[in-house]
């Protein structure tokens, strides 16, 4: 679980697809890896460099090329920050769902190699969902342009999705055609406190039985509060043991509804306190507290490993449970923050990077929470990805008919092995990685 | 765009996967190809035998595995016609969204391989949008799992979806894991009439602009109509030149609302006639008479050639007229029917199979549709795929590099060439091909 950052060879910014193409066509010419990146929020070490590489960096490709209010969809170059395509979009009462909780800086060619999720995915779904068509630059420099411009379409392979989630291994991404919706009503937000977290997993539960569709459902454990709240004095409830935040944005009185049907379920399931509001002000503040969570778990130690496991949402008080075991067996803290609403939790594991015994617990603890994702039938990563430090876990987790399947495609695109080396696949020699390596999570 | 059927060296009924692997392991040893067939409803030739390949028909592989109301998902196998799956999670409050018009009696396994679409795409999205994990045989005999049981999850490349869609020429899907949705409230109904299909294409830029999001919006032209109305006696409204009919299951004021909104937009737009009603009954009449266009046409001539292109919502009226202008030309009925709110239409070249001059004009009004979806920024196929009769059309659509990246992906997975010989690719002689060929649309 750790991202070795080596030195590239060249650091090279395009502007446009033509340039990217130049630099495959030189990079295969002369058998140089590429590594592409784009804000570098990535959290799997996928975009670091290796030795040797050229790390193609797409910041200068940030132009919304296109948005269309008939055809309800964006083009935008890969190096637009996500956040940017949000406010060039809204003022045409439009929306683009996908929001990690990096918004800010990160990008979309990086929210497309990643098919990043975020807040409100749990309603609106992840990037995937979301991308209609895309250009991509293959391993050789050649062109390929995937998808379309219309709601449906089935002509030939899905290979949009096929790129999207591919970590920059099988190409790299200089376009990108993404589907807007139109903007939801202002949402009406809850919050709840409880006494555990388990309580939170058996609200989300319910919420899934009852049929209920939040467009936010949030947790976060006392760790995370109280460090969200000495970084951003926001009047969080410093005793809860957790806290759900949940929004409806479904409008009118099926908005108040859903709200509360939500508080009710939370007083059944033994809330502390239950409040909610459709004052903005007050919505922005708490997310704001569940967005800087990961900031504000980065000041708590000087080792932090964030793990990032899905698991089906009839097992989220199963897995936050075993969390906390796992937290006790290791004699360690173990910070739960997650999109509750979909099963994707992030269970941070809080450590001293100088006590070489912490260090080694903390990783038999990050492992431990991994394997018990799986046994609960859950994925190794619900939104992060793979990058370079899941690839053993990868293995595990698919098997070996799905990694040769996954080699094999691979090796169709990308025969001499040039994008993003060391991502997604184990590297076949442990030497080739170099010795420069920088704890990451 | 006709599409051969062969004579099948046999056809195997499995009742397992283990009964695919047996079949797939002998078919690779001796390289004997292998057509995958479901429900035999397909429109593109896609499960058409050809001469001495084994027929795999999946229907005797038909069980609902497992209805999860804690995971909001089933289990399938491939054969489970694609209506049973609906009624059987109907008595938990759970919905399966998507409802190819054929769903009584077309399977899973085939909207899978076809990523099929519906009526109520236009709100929940196609079949793709609702799979999260596959079982498939590989064309040597090895199984593959795919995805996973949660609702998020990146690990690894999306083979879930590259497998949907990809029309049985990369594997025989055994089974798959689909998510499924509340069951949304009982749906308003509305339904207008105009005196031209351009009206209704204004309808739903209109729809699309003012940013409603009704679950379903389907269209019918004069021809239609009166075809079904001779077929069901379901009093449609005989004169009118097209019918808009939309829902809203947006429940309760939020319906109302709705509805209300596409009423005005209709009498906007010049409606000789606009109804709406929360009469179930009623309701499931007018579905009724939607679902059976196809059937009703097929009486109309004894030729038909229907075509299934998709355009961006904003050149809907402009393809219409465009399908009018090459009725006129080729001195042809072109009925008009389709799924208007996500611009996947079906215009249907009627002609009279025993006239060989109308044959050739048919022929011709059939790709100058397909021509004229394409210079509007539309695709060749929205929902029907590709299959034996698109071949050519894909190549145009998708240029040179994709379709050689399709290659390389067919050749990785299928190095034989054993799965669906002549759909979605080209056969590479002609005379290959038997020379039995029934034309069908
Ligand atoms: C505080 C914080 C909060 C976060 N919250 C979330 C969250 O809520 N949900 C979530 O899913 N993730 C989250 N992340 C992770 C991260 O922000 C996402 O993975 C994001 O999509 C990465 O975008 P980026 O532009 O920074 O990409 P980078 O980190 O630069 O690169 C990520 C990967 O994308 C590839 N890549 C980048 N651009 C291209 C391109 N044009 N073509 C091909 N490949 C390319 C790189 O090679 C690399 O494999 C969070 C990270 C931080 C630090
Ligand atoms: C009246 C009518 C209305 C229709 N309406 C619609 C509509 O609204 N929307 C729409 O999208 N389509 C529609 N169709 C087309 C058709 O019903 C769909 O394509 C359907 O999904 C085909 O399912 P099937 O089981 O009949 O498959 P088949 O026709 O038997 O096969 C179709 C394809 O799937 C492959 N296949 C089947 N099973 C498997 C498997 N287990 N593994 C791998 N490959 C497999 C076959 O090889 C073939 O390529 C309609 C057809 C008719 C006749």
């Amino acid at each position: 679980m750790f991202a070795e950052a080596g030195v590239p060879a060249a650091v090279v910014l395009p502007r446009s697809t033509a340039d990217v193409v130049a630099v495959m066509q030189t990079a295969s010419r002369h058998g140089v890896p590429v590594v592409p990146r784009g804000g570098g929020s990535g959290l799997v070490g996928a975009a670091n460099a290796v030795d040797g590489v050229i790390t193609l960096v797409t910041t200068r490709m940030d132009a919304v090329l296109e948005v269309s209010a008939t055809d309800r969809l964006a083009v935008v170059q890969p190096g637009v920050v996500t956040r940017a395509l949000r406010d060039a979009v809204a003022g045409l009462g439009l929306y683009y769902p996908p929001d990690p909780a990096s918004y800010d800086w990160c990008t979309l060619g990086g929210n497309l190699a990643m098919d990043s999720g975020g807040l409100c995915c749990v309603k609106y779904g992840v990037t995937s969902d979301h991308v209609l068509g895309l250009e991509v630059v293959l391993a050789d420099g050649r062109v390929l342009r995937t998808g379309r411009r219309t709601v449906k379409g089935v002509a030939g392979y899905d290979l949009t999705r096929l790129f999207v989630g591919s970590e920059g291994t099988l190409g790299v991404i200089t376009e990108a055609t993404l589907s807007l919706r139109p903007a939801p009503a202002t949402p009406v937000t809850l919050v709840a406190s409880f006494a555990s977290t388990a309580q939170t997993g058996r609200v989300v539960q319910r919420v899934v039985t009852e049929g209920l569709v939040p467009s936010m459902l949030e947790v976060m454990d006392r760790t995370c509060i109280r460090a969200v709240d000495d970084l951003m004095r926001s009047g969080l409830d410093r005793d809860a043991h957790a806290l759900l935040m949940a929004q409806s944005d479904a409008g009118g009185e099926a908005a108040v509804a859903e709200i509360a049907a939500l508080t009710r379920i939370c007083t059944d399931e033994g809330a502390d306190l239950v409040h909610s509001t459709d004052d903005a002000g007050e919505a922005d503040l708490l997310l704001a507290a569940r967005r800087m969570a990961w900031p504000a778990l980065q000041r708590l130690g000087s080792g932090l490993l964030l793990d990032d496991v899905a698991v089906p949402r009839g097992r989220i008080a199963d897995f936050m449970d075993g969390c906390q075991q796992v937290a006790v067996r290791a004699g360690l803290v173990v910070a739960v923050v997650g999109h509750a609403g979909d099963g994707n939790m992030h269970p941070t594991v809080v450590f001293d990077q100088t006590d070489a015994d912490q260090r080694t617990r903390a990783h038999e603890a990050f492992d431990a929470i991994l394997a018990l994702g799986l046994e609960l039938g859950g994925t190794i990563t619900g939104e992060h990805g793979v990058g370079r430090i899941k690839t053993e876990w990868l293995e595990r987790e698919l098997g070996p008919v799905s990694m040769s399947v996954h080699r094999a495609i691979k090796d169709a695109l990308d025969p001499q092995g040039l994008l993003n080396p060391g991502t997604m696949f184990r590297r076949a020699a442990v030497g080739d990685l170099p010795a420069v390596a920088s704890a990451q999570a």
